[in-house]
C-alpha cells in the first residue's frame, strides 16, 4: 500500500528529493536470471538526462545509475534491486524566494498544506527529477521483459507541442531518434524547433502530447475489472508530473465514434485474429488482443517560467513569483523516455501477474 | 493485490457475472458508526438502473441490493460490508451465436484468450452490470464522506454525446436531473433527444464524454508520487467499462498551453488561497488544492449493435455477427452514476489515508 | 490493504457476522479451469461443522455454501469466486446480558474500545463462525492446488489436548479420520474422550495444540525477506480465532537446541536431495525445502464458559458473567480443517507467485 | 505484494545483501514532522552491531547509517525515507567452498533451487545481516511512535539460551542493559557466559528465546479478521532469520489452560479496566486490550559451525562442510534488537491504520 510505489508482481518503489543526497527505485519482484549491468540502464537514463540539447533544462546532472543489490556476477537474483542515482549538481543557491512563495502551477503550496513541511530546494520530492528513478527501474524491466517475449517493442515519441501536431501521414518512425524532440515527422522537428526557440527565449514553456506504442505484446495480458492493462498503463501515466491525461487507444475520440465505426472487425489470418482497425488500442475489456498498445498523454506546460505570476506566500500575503534557474521549456521532450520506462514496467508486470495465475492454460483460437 | 479491487484503507472488491445468481462488492475498511440503509444505497442504485427511460437498455432488473455484513442497528461497524444484488432477468435465451462468435470491440475474444474458459451469458464479468456493485459501494462512500466532510459535494454530467458538445455557456447544473443524459444544457436536452432516437432507431450506438466535480473538498489529500489523488482518479475512471480516456483539469488541452496561460494565479481570500482559474482541476503535485476536483472521461461506444460486423468464431472461421437483446445506444447516460461512485470511493479513501499518515498535522497558510 | 484478505495472488476476503443474514469469502485470483463445484467445497465445510459430536457446539448450522460467481459450468473462470453460507441458526434470544458486559477473554471489549459499535449478537465479527469461510476457501485452494501438484497433501490433526499430549510413538494417520479429535493416537482417542467429557459436563473448557503437515510440496516455494513461507504461514495460523502461538518445525524446541543437532544433513538421493532429519519444518531461508512442511498452532480455550467470572460493564461498572448457550469445550477440534484450509491458500498463493516470478527457470541440482 | 516489504501504512522495504556495495529499507508512509537524524538511528544499530562482545560474530562493521531522503531540517516530510547502510567489511576470502556446497541448515540450497542464481557471499540476502536495515527502520518508528503515544516503550531481551530459562523470580529489567545477552537475570548472565564460552570454543552454537514487551500501547489498536494485531506481530518476528516460532501472552502453554484458568477477569480501575493476569498478551480478538503486548521468539542456533558436516554439491555429489569464518556462537542475542525494531514498526502502522480508519470515534467505557 505503499504511495511511492506501483505494480503488482514487478513492483517499484522511487525515493528522493530533487537536492538531497540521492535518488533511486528499489525494484521488488524481478525476476532471477536476468543479464543486467549499469551500463544498460545508463543508456536510458542518457536518453532523458537533462542538457542534452538547447530544449531541455542546463541542470548539469551526470545521472550516473549504481546497482547496489538483487545483481550478482551481471544477472539479477530474484531480490530487491537498488537502483540509486547521486544528485552531483546540488548548487548552493539562494531559495529565499522560493521558500516562502508557492510557484503558482507547483505542487509547493499543496506539499505544504498536506505536510505542514516541505524540501523546497528545486521542487523537493515534485521535481520532475524524480522521473530518473522510473527510467532506471524501466531499463531493467525491459532487459527482463526481453528474456521473456524476445519481439517485445516499446516505442515512445510525441505527436503534439503546444497547438502543434504531427501530420499522420508523414509519420516516419526512422525520425524520432533524429532530432531533439523524438518527433517522428522531419517537418514537424524543423517546425517545432523554431516555435520552441522563441518560447525559450521568450521565458514561457509550452505542454505536448506523448504517443506510446509496445508492439509484440502477447494477447491475455491484463484482468478485470479493476487490475486491467489499461487502468494500470493509465495510473502509470498520470503518476508522471504534470500529465493531465491518458488516452488508450481512440481514446477521447472514442466519444465521436458510431459502435458501428469503432467496433475493429476481426478476420482469421495465418498467425491468428487480424484487426480492421485499433480503436481500442489494443484493449478489450481490460485485456491485451495481441494488436498494438497505443497509450497517449498531455503534459502541461511547465509552472516555473521566467513571466511574473501573482501568488502568495506561506504567511498569507499577496506577492508576485518569477522562476528564475534553468529549466524545461517543454517538460514533454524528456518525458518520452519516462513513458516508455512506464510502459515497460507494466507490461513486465503484467506478463508476470498472467504466468502466475494463468500459466500455459490460456485459450486457443482456430 | 487482488485485480478485483480498488483502493488502499477503504477497499472495495466486485465480483460477479452478468447472468450468474448475484453480483456484489465486498467493501473492507469503512470507518465504524456510519449511518446506512439499504434505501440509503438504492437511491443511488435507481439512478444508474436499466430501463428508467428509452435511451437505456431495457433489460428489467430490480437491481435491489441487500446489506450482508458490516452493519448493525443502522450503523457500520468497521468490519466488512457486503453489498448483494440478486440477479432476476436472466432471460433463457439462445447463446449459441455468442458462444461461438467473438463480438467485435467486445471483450469476448480476450477473456477467451487469457483464460481459456468464459461465461459468455450477457457478457459475463465484463458487462456493464458489474458497474452497479460500484454504484452500491459508493453510495456507502458517500454516506462516510457526509459524517467527515459535511459540505463535500459530488456531481456527474454529460457533456458531450457524440460530435455534440454542451455549450459551457449555457451550463445550469439545476437541469442534470431534469432529461435523461443528465446533461446541465436544456438546448442539448432536446437535441440529443432527437440525435440519439435516430441513431437507437438504425441499431446503432454512440461514445459520451462525462465530467465529475468534486467540491469542498479538502487541500492536502493524495500524496507522491504514485498514489497521487490524479492516478487514482485516473486508475478510478479507466477501470469503468467502456472507458478510453481520463483528464483533469484542462485535460489534454493542457498540451495547447503555454506555461504562462496554465498556471492557475494564487491571491489571499477571506478563508484561504483564492485561485483565478482551474486548469490544474483541482490537483497540483498528486494533492488536492482545495479548488473543484474535475475529472472527465471518455466511453466508447456500445458494440453491442444491430449491424453486421465481420468476426471469427471460437474455432478460426471468418463469421458474421449481429447483437440482438437489449442494449444502451449511448452507455455514456448510465456512466454518470458510476462515475460519480467511483470519485466517492477515492476521495473517502484519500481522506482516511491522509488521516492515518499526517492526522492533524498539516501546515497552514497565513 | 484489506485488512479482512489474506494472500498475494490468491487473495481471500471473509465477511460476515454471526449472526447477521450471511457470512462468505470473496476469493479472488484463482486460476481458471479448475473443476469445482458446491459439493465438493461442502465436503470440507462439512467436517467443520458444528455438532458433529457432544465435543461440538450444539449449534445446528446447515453451514450451505453456494457458489455465487466466478465458477461457469463447472469451472473457474479466473474472476472473482463468491462463497456465501446464509446463516439459518440465528435463534432470537435475550442478548441483554452480552450486550451490556465484556466477556473476559473475549474481543467483546476490544471491538468496543476499537470501533464504538459492536454487533454482540453471538460475537459478531469474532464468532468462530467466520472461520467456515476460511475452509469454504480453502476447498476451493485444494481442487486448485490438485491441478498444478497433483501429489500435494494437507493433513491437520490434534497433537495435545490440555496437558495431554500423543504419543509420537503410536502416531498412526489411519487414525484421525476414525475418532471426533482428530487424534493420531487411539489411546489418546480414548483418554481425552473421557477428559473432555468430565470438562463439558463442568462448563469448562480447554486449550489444544494442532499440527499441520503439507507432503509433497516442490521445492522453492517464498521468498526472501517477508514474503517468506514460513512468515505467511505464520500468519495464515495466527489469524484463526483462539491462537496464540504457531511453530514451525522444531518450533520453540529449536531454542533448545546447538548447531549440530539443529543442522538436518543432507545426502544426494534417487529424486533429488535427502535430510537426515526435519528440524526445518521444510523450510529454510522462507523458502521450502521439498521436505514436508510441519506448522503448529496453539489454540487457547474458548472463554465461553458457564464458571462465573468477574468483569465490567460498559458503563464501567463491575459485574459476574457466566456464559450461557451452545459452545465448544475444547474449540481445537475444529480448529483442524481451518488450519488445513489456511495451509492450503498459503500454499497456492505461493505455487502462483513462484510461477508468476520465476516461471521455469529455478536452480537445479546434480 | 512486494515480497521484501511489510506494513500496511507504514511500510518497510528491504534490499541488499551481505556482500553487496550496501544494504538498507525504504521506508514509505512515516507521518510527517517527526525530528530525526541519522544519530538517533544510529543509536538503534549499534545494538545489534558485531563485534560488541565475544559472543557476537568478530565481522567489523561500522554499519554506519546515511539518510538519502525524505528527511529535511531534521524531520521527515512524508515522503520515502531511504535508509542506506554500506557494508565495509567485505574480505575478499575464498568463496569456492560455499559456492558448490550448500551449508546444512541454511538457504544455501533453497535459494539456488529458487531463482537458479544466488549470491553465495556470507549468505547474500538470506544473511542475518539482512536485520541492520530492520534496526534502522525501527529507530525511526520508535521516534514517530514518540510523537503520537509518548509513554509507549518497547522492550526486548532474552528469557532462555539453549536449555536454559531465566527464573522469573529474579526478574529484573535493570540487568537488561549491563550484560551482553540482554538478559533481566543476573545470575542467568553469570552462568550463559559460561556456557556459550564453552559452546563457542567447541564450534558450536546455541538457540535462544526472545522476549518483547511493549507498554502504554492505547486500547483499540488491530484489526479483525486477517489485519489483527497479532498476526502481523507474528509474521514480523517469523520473518526474522532463524525464527521458529512466536508466542503472544501464554502462547504454547494457553493450550494446557481451562477456560476458567486462562480468561483474565477484568475490574474497573481508576483509568479504565484493570485485568486479573495477562494471558492474552494484551490482545483478544487481534486488538489491543490496554495491557503490556508480550511477544516471544525462537531462534535457532546458526548453521555455520566448525563441526563438519554432511552435505551435497550443486552438481549432485556426497560431500562433507566445515562453516569457517566469523559467525555468531548464540545468534538469538543480536535478534533483541531486531525484535524491538519490528515491533515498533509493527505498532506504529497499527496506530496510523486505526487513526485512518477510526479517528476519534473510538468506544469509551463508563
Amino acid at each position: 500500500m505503499s504511495l511511492n510505489s506501483f505494480g503488482h508482481l514487478f513492483r517499484v518503489t522511487t525515493w528522493g528529493e530533487s537536492h538531497g543526497p540521492a535518488i533511486g527505485a528499489t525494484v521488488d519482484g524481478c525476476p532471477p536470471g536476468v543479464a543486467i549491468n549499469e551500463a544498460m540502464i545508463q543508456h536510458w537514463l542518457d536518453r532523458r538526462k537533462p542538457g542534452t540539447s538547447k530544449y531541455t533544462t542546463q541542470r548539469r546532472e551526470a545521472d550516473e545509475v549504481r546497482i547496489l543489490s538483487g545483481v550478482f556476477e551481471g544477472r539479477t537474483t530474484g531480490t530487491p534491486v537498488q537502483l540509486m542515482i547521486e544528485n552531483t549538481d546540488q548548487r548552493s543557491k539562494d531559495y529565499s524566494d522560493i521558500m516562502e512563495k508557492f510557484r503558482p502551477g507547483h505542487a509547493d503550496i499543496t506539499y505544504w498544506q498536506k505536510y505542514g513541511i516541505r524540501d523546497y530546494r528545486g521542487g523537493g520530492r515534485s521535481s520532475a527529477r524524480e522521473t530518473a528513478s522510473r527510467v532506471a527501474a524501466g531499463g531493467l524491466a525491459r532487459e527482463a521483459i526481453k528474456a521473456l517475449v524476445p519481439g517485445l517493442k516499446i516505442t515512445g515519441y510525441m505527436v503534439q507541442m503546444g497547438p502543434h501536431k504531427i501530420d499522420r501521414d508523414r509519420f516516419d518512425a526512422g525520425q524520432i531518434e533524429a532530432n531533439p524532440f523524438w518527433v517522428p515527422d522531419v517537418q514537424a522537428a524543423q517546425d517545432w524547433a523554431a516555435y520552441l526557440g522563441e518560447l525559450r527565449k521568450s521565458g514561457n514553456s509550452v505542454g505536448a502530447v506523448i504517443e506510446l506504442v509496445a508492439s509484440g505484446v502477447p494477447a491475455g495480458l491484463g484482468a478485470p475489472v479493476y487490475g486491467k492493462l489499461d487502468t494500470d498503463l493509465a495510473a502509470a501515466a498520470m503518476s508522471i508530473n504534470a500529465v493531465k491525461a491518458v488516452e488508450i487507444g481512440a481514446g477521447m475520440e472514442a466519444a465521436t465514434l458510431t459502435g458501428e465505426a469503432n467496433a475493429d472487425e476481426i478476420t482469421m489470418g495465418p498467425n491468428g485474429p487480424v484487426y480492421s482497425s485499433n480503436h481500442a488500442g489494443g484493449i478489450l475489456g481490460g485485456i491485451s488482443t495481441g494488436q498494438d498498445i497505443v497509450v497517449r498523454f498531455a503534459v502541461k506546460p511547465t509552472s516555473s517560467i521566467l513571466k511574473p505570476r501573482a501568488t502568495i506566500t506561506k504567511s498569507g500575503e499577496n506577492a508576485e513569483i518569477i522562476t528564475k534557474g534553468r529549466h524545461d521549456p517543454c517538460v514533454g521532450i524528456r518525458a518520452v523516455p519516462v513513458g516508455e520506462a512506464m510502459v515497460a514496467c507494466v507490461i513486465l508486470d503484467h506478463l508476470l501477474l498472467h504466468r502466475g495465475q494463468v500459466g500455459e492454460n490460456q485459450g486457443h483460437i482456430g
